[in-house]
């Protein structure tokens, strides 16, 4: 078989504080086109333009930001029911989420991982009918908008025992280890970045004395002119910007980060290499954290490390 | 699981009647490396800057232009002993190809499809020693040279029975249907493009009176200004070319078609979507074939159809 | 003195036959903004984001395409006067149009070509109240729309005695030749490149049977990536392309060449070299005409010499 | 007349202390050519691929890191002349520099600004025999290596009396002011643009406590994508770069900041508007100046106003 069980990240949630100035941020900026909302713009749904999917981007009115789940889908309920199995098998916790929770969204699990995130997987999502054209399809339906985020991409997260979290993507959920910062006199692995697919990540985490913390959601544009474009509209729009335009060493990627009104970090993206299963993980030592993280920079700046949500 | 069974296009092997000149076009234009040469320069061995495994392309000297064989990568010496008792399940006959045919890699094995193309499947090649680096890696030894090809992507390959080839693809090795080219009025599948990973293609069928015919393989650059560099090239080395730079419909990539020295076709493409297996194959009516292959010029060109090696 | 006299071309008035679908594809693909209307919408006047004057693009609504006349900017009208003295003094006829034919206009001074096209000269023009920001400025209002359009750039003419109009340029208008098209065997110019700036163009003339013909007003874009968001746009929304994304050998400019609804055709450009009064000019001999026009191909297409309006 | 008098700036010599890894940075890393040296290797000339003239760097060994002198081609001797009579009309002491001084290079005028900077003017230098082909030329010999810098395009001198410099440049050369930089509660100039032709900028100043400083010098590349492969290149090969990829408010070119082996500054720039003679000039007030300064940052970083040489 080729790709099987775990797909990809399907949806994340994110806690805003102010829903306006957020979506503004979201749609206008970012360019993703909002879905529906719920009763009282409790929860406000929306997704990027290349996404066949109905959601990927859930907005939830919240007293302070961060991350409230971060969704996967896999390939068949049968997936789902295997990867329930194995993690029951492991002695985790699974909770079942039944369909409807999220408008278009089939039954779900969840677990918290050891490092308090907590990760969802379904296997039933309505199809987009603003997805991309599949009949004689040009190459979109209008040019996307604003920073044009072609997709949600990944997440990085903070916690503590992230071998813990990790050891669950790998051994249960069959994910690959890319890239890893470890710490040769401590013994300790600084950061994991983890694929389903052939992307340089899925999923990334980072050592942090704090569990369950959100560094960053990402969004994939097309290239390096996508990602001026998206410096341009930040600069004009004063969008808070933590760095960049800027290069990682790790997965290759160009890069900016920047926060939402809510304080939540963003990504945008481009580039990097393909990974596939054969390929060696990267390994970087702790002294040369900051050229893994900035390699244009070289060093970490003040914000990469404490500033989560 | 994840990414399983064939992994991607590993090689392809193309005949060339003259060497040195199709050399300097594979090595010093397309910016491939030459990795090693049979005694005699019978056939000689070259890799993209960005590829782990020791080769990918393999240039024969021959008396006609061509394509010998296409070779699939597959994740474990069990996946390979699998699929080869799928094909004689199914009455394919395979032949075994014993390790060192083609210098470091491993064994082998071959059928012929339908359409007339031979397929290699392996589990096991060299790692070259100037593939990416792993430790504290730099982006790259060097700086990517000529059109700076990333990597042997896909071939698309000409014969009759492309549905039967397409079934063994699809029903034996587990490859997806991203696109399709249908002739209502005839009933008959025009052309297919399968992939068994997230790559909108990694090997197409067009429908062709004649058996066996290779109409090119791809080569991945960066993005449109990689594709822009290329045509400067073309131009300034008086490189022939076929079309481009263009865009296709079928799988959005940005493109330039031109022939090597003894006549086969390349292509240099960038962008273009990902596919994943739960996502729809897209499909075109045989009256939008032109705008399908060549979405700028909406119609075929005078080549694209007749002209094949 | 550093930049006198003729400062860069500043309008065209081009005549289209439906004014609402020429308005469409001006404004909302090229990504001009509309200006002003005149009563009855007999002409309307819009401009290039990036242009401090009112306007810069007049259509003018009758009943066959082509180009009324192309307006050069001068640095005062002293040097508007001294420019009239000079053709008068050479025994060619002056019109003086006076202030507000066109609205925000000063007075024109007129004359026919060799070639039969009317060339008007200005001192002055209405500031643009959406031009570029100058106090504290941000680099655009509001994201350039469409094809983005910076600026209008330059028109090709044909016509019969393109020695006599150029020798206009040169001799009295102090215009510098960048380029050069020449049939040896004939003695015969075939193309000239004008410029009164360090742009590759500001002006060009082809020779042709018929007089006041218009080959295309041109249109700068930022670069090889706005030419192919341009290519996108076009295709998308089914504009009718001439040809292109290809590169010019003349003036190295990356190009498409389109048509107005109504028949005119276009150019979006971006890059090539900068030319100063130092600098050589380039010739090009007849047999090189193809690849001089378009470098990639090598070749002209059935219509840069036979369509014009 | 369209473009007269000072033309460009056609040289800069700069002072380095280590030739051999400084020449590595300007011809391996900017992709300049070496042209020629002198006896001992007391200086080294080298030029830009797209430049004309013989030579247009200029590095000397030195002790110390800096700027000698920046030097402007002017259209005829006659324009030189009449500089130098203007000049010596104003009271400022000229001093005559017979030709061959620098290899190519005819009789040059060298006045010293009240800024402490020697600028000469000239009005012949030697034709390169590789600068840009000019019969049926390619658009390059050969592509350009490294950075691929096109040209050296501009300084920005830092100084104490800028007003007194950019008065002579401005009143007797005739150059415009694009952008200043305005304190306007100690009713005091802190930059200046100045430009003899359309670029932005041809040179700058910025007020410091110190005469006769030198901030950088620049070099134009073809666009962001240019910008992008510098940065990899800058990191690959350990270059000390002071900011960037980012662009200026002043400008609105995309840049990097980078120090060569002896600590002298340089830049690579790209994009930025147009200016003509009838152009505003765009203002900043002092609290915008990092803003202007670093569009995407909007704040100065620590070496900015500090580091010269």
């Amino acid at each position: 078989m080729a790709m099987t069980g775990v797909l990809r990240p399907g949806f994340v949630q994110i806690r805003v504080m102010e829903m306006e100035p957020c979506l503004k941020h979201y749609r206008d900026l970012l360019g993703l086109v909002e879905v529906s909302r719920e009763e009282g713009d409790k929860r406000v749904f929306l997704k990027a333009f290349d996404e066949f999917d109905r959601h990927s981007i859930i907005l939830r009115q919240a007293d302070e930001p961060g991350m409230d789940v971060m969704g996967f889908k896999v390939d068949s309920p049968e997936t789902l029911a295997d990867i329930k199995a194995k993690l029951i098998g492991e002695g985790i916790k699974v909770e079942d989420i039944p369909a409807g929770e999220q408008p278009g969204l089939g039954p779900r699990i969840r677990f918290v991982a050891p490092t308090g995130h907590h990760f969802d997987f379904y296997a039933e999502i309505e199809a987009s009918d603003i997805g991309p054209m599949t009949k004689n399809p040009e190459i979109w339906h209008e040019p996307p908008r604003g920073m044009a985020a072609i997709r949600f991409d990944h997440c990085l997260l903070y916690g503590g025992d992230i071998d813990g979290t990790a050891n669950i993507f790998r051994n249960l959920l069959n994910f690959r280890t890319t890239e890893i910062v470890y710490d040769e006199e401590n013994k300790m692995t600084i950061a994991i970045f983890l694929t389903c697919s052939t992307k340089a990540h899925d999923v990334a985490l980072v050592r942090h004395e704090a569990d369950n913390k959100f560094h960053h959601c990402s969004f994939l544009v097309e290239d390096w002119n996508a990602i001026g474009h998206a410096a341009d509209l930040m600069a004009r729009y004063n969008v808070s910007v933590d760095i960049g335009p800027t290069r990682h060493g790790i997965t290759r990627g160009q890069t900016i980060y920047f926060w939402d009104p809510s304080g939540n970090r963003n990504e945008v993206f481009a580039g990097g290499y393909s990974f596939y299963p054969d390929h060696p993980t990267r390994t970087w030592t702790a002294d040369q954290t900051g050229k893994a993280i900035f390699y244009y920079e070289k060093e970490l700046n003040e914000t990469f490390l404490p500033v989560v949500t």
